[in-house]
């Protein structure tokens, strides 16, 4: 899955946290990876307290994990990014 | 397709620019739509020429139209957003 967020800056560092222990931080405020139904679940709770106001998250999910195609611009943060 | 972007402020309007006139801005820096290849060939290459240093793009294509799931949490940018 892809989890894509739009968090106030006050309260983004939590949520960046929160998101690199489930998920591969790709981009800025894009992460992605595979996780159990009770994981995202999981997941999901804790960022509902975490958000705020105009803060936004979303998710995209496939049933089929060959289903995905990414291109990568420009610069990508490294591999190191995703080890905590 | 989903398209997400990690751009310098300096650069970031003339990008959101560019992308909304090809697909539907439905986060800070979040875009999805369908789009055929000479479309996207030509968003790509304008995007080339506005990016820079750190700036990044990252692209998500399926083969099936159907394998898509999305959820939203929080807040949503409005469809009015999408009108040009």
């Amino acid at each position: 899955m892809i989890l894509v967020y739009d968090i106030n800056q006050k309260r983004v560092g939590k949520m960046l946290k929160l998101c690199r222990r489930y998920l591969h931080w790709i981009q800025n405020s894009v992460f992605e990876g595979e996780i159990t139904a009770v994981k995202l679940k999981e997941l999901l709770a804790t960022a509902k307290g975490i958000m705020h106001d105009y803060d936004s998250l979303i998710i995209f999910k496939s049933r089929d994990n060959k289903w995905l195609e990414k291109e990568v611009y420009g610069n990508e943060k490294n591999a190191i990014d995703t080890i905590l």
